[in-house]
């Protein structure tokens, strides 16, 4: 196999795992910063490091178009291209291109779309999103997949997700196999149980490295969610690592968790940092609120990031309304370390057989709120 | 003396000084990057200190807009507000309000004004500029003065210097003596080197702990500034700091040290680092110039700081063109890094008495112009 993965301890449906990859290892369950353009944003790649993140992600989409893929391959791929030393997943670029609506056509051998940057005409097949990935460099390819719009009928998701299943196989074909480097496929079925089903029994007989889920967290809501992860997560190989894809909040990622996922990816932290949102132990905080003006206090007194460290909720609240680049930076870096402190509790949690004990806490916490100032 | 400052070397006219504020010893000649709103633009205050840097500089004009100058003294003052342990000189407002043209209602007594935020009402005189620096905490603070604009008559830069001398007089008896704080007076007059003598003895007759010379650097050109510098520096006392207000790019930098200044702030570094402009031993780049697109080489192959050490040219100019936060975050860390290294060059020079030979080298590697690619 090109990834290995062991399962090292499992507690409920949630495994505690460790995968390792051509560019270093990556405990699960991980939360992988999305670094779109070749950078996590308003973040030092070091300072992603420093959060306790051990693998990003990078857009295939973005990417191609700008600067463009083989010349980060002549720039030594994108591990040295954005200065991340560490494992690096790919998305294939078939979410955004699929978002494009208007500005782009889909045929039954891939998509063609107009680059909204410069207007100039680019295609993504199964096997030209594979090469791309390559080209990057990527540890974790994902499958070239038609993902399918929410809500859909039940026959219109199960041809989007029996034309990702022919892409899947096509891609399986077209990618290179290489010690520490591996293919993902991508369940699709949107909220049809049946169709989730079929869609992992046609993945596992291509047979991929990992499994990812996508096509949740497009508006079916949490509940609706947690419902389709119970019904697909068992059918997938317990020997493989489990993406969720571009989840979430924090309480979605504790409950995806909790039903046997082990990766997961979100801009979430990222851009709720660039709009003066904190994520914290006791809830969601907007630090452009009046109320923090003369706040003395860090955002969480128990959070070790540099925000929380040395700087107040005025300060924060400051450098938002004169709309200074290091409030980005700070919230950024906080949203960031919390979600790994979450990871972290998660690991210690399940290798510990206390789960349920942990996300009791955890839910309590969030449902407090803020502790109100002195 | 409140603010202690000893000569340790000299050279020809240029000087290698220390001085001790009450939060720390600054090596001179020194250059301090701009805080404009409690933050150096860009950067993380442990990454300004990371360059070399020993003191920044903050703005009363700034400040007392926003967040307000008893806002930060209840929240611990501006040291503790932005987390810069170090020294913070303050300027007084006066350049800023005196910008604001048809904003502004100048009077003997002070200026009146609207704040371009929200449009309330403020004004500014020696005394409650004197009084909102104190409040900020600053371990230097300038005196409140009418910024003469260029170009003047020799009538109105007369006017104006013996208003900003009045004014001068009035902050003193304003300031409040404290060990290890100092008020230092702006000498003013233009470019008429007859003023600018009347301007050193009014100050010098006053007594202040350190001297600045104030308005260069507003379009007379290098030759002029440095005509003017050598017509004033030598009547300036030598046991008290000199600093030269709001310059300016490397060669001016090391003309004025030359001809005897100690001290230097300027936005250039940091201004630059968000446009694309990079500061280098070989001259001025425009990272987003296409040339630079597939150039794997760092910006300055002998520079330490973390864009140099780990990003190319290309990776920079992908992020300029993809308007990515962390292109001003590592191109204003690098001009930050650059002029902290000119100054240590400087320091290091004057002190083996070789300023001379160091100026020689570094005007012939700036006239160089850039290495081109291989």
């Amino acid at each position: 196999m090109s990834l290995s993965f062991e399962v090292l301890a499992g507690d409920g449906a949630a495994r505690r795992g460790r995968l390792n990859t051509a560019h270093g290892t990556v405990e699960t369950p991980t939360f992988m910063p999305v670094g779109t353009a070749g950078t996590v944003k308003a973040m030092m790649p070091q300072s992603v490091a420093e959060t306790g993140a051990q693998i990003v992600l990078g857009n295939t989409y973005h990417l191609m178009l700008r600067p463009g893929a083989e010349r980060v391959a002549a720039l030594g791929g994108l591990h040295r291209f954005m200065n991340w030393p560490g494992p690096i997943l790919t998305d294939s670029g078939g979410f955004q291109v699929m978002s494009l609506k208007d500005l782009r056509k889909l045929d039954d051998d891939g998509v063609t779309f107009r680059s909204p940057i410069d207007g100039a005409r680019h295609r993504l097949t199964p096997e030209r999103s594979i090469e791309i990935q390559e080209l990057l460099d990527a540890d974790i390819t994902m499958s070239f997949d038609e993902c399918t719009s929410f809500p859909a009928t039940e026959d219109e998701a199960a041809f989007s997700m029996r034309l990702s299943m022919k892409w899947a196989a096509r891609g399986r074909k077209a990618f290179t196999e290489r010690p520490g480097y591996g293919l993902f496929g991508i369940v699709q079925g949107s909220t049809f149980l049946d169709l989730r089903a079929e869609s992992v029994k046609a993945l596992v007989d291509i047979g991929f490295d990992g499994y990812a889920v996508g096509g949740l967290a497009v508006g079916e809501g949490q509940a609706e969610m947690f419902r389709v992860l119970e019904g697909t997560v068992p059918l997938l190989p317990r020997d493989r690592p489990r993406y969720l894809m571009g989840v979430g909040r924090p309480s979605d990622i504790v409950g995806a968790v909790k039903r046997g996922i082990d990766m997961f990816d979100c801009v979430m932290p990222t851009r709720a940092g660039r709009t003066a949102q904190a994520f914290t132990r006791r809830g969601e905080l907007n630090l452009r609120n009046a109320r923090h003006r003369d706040d003395h206090r860090p955002i969480d007194e128990r959070c070790g990031c540099p925000a929380c460290r040395h700087h107040s909720r005025a300060y924060l609240h400051h450098l938002i309304r004169a709309e200074e680049i290091l409030a980005a930076m700070l919230l950024t870096w906080h949203n960031l370390h919390y979600y790994q402190d979450i990871m972290r509790g998660l690991r210690d949690a399940i290798e510990a057989g206390s789960l349920d004990a942990w996300i009791a806490g955890f839910e309590d916490e969030q449902a407090r709120g803020d502790i109100p100032p002195l």
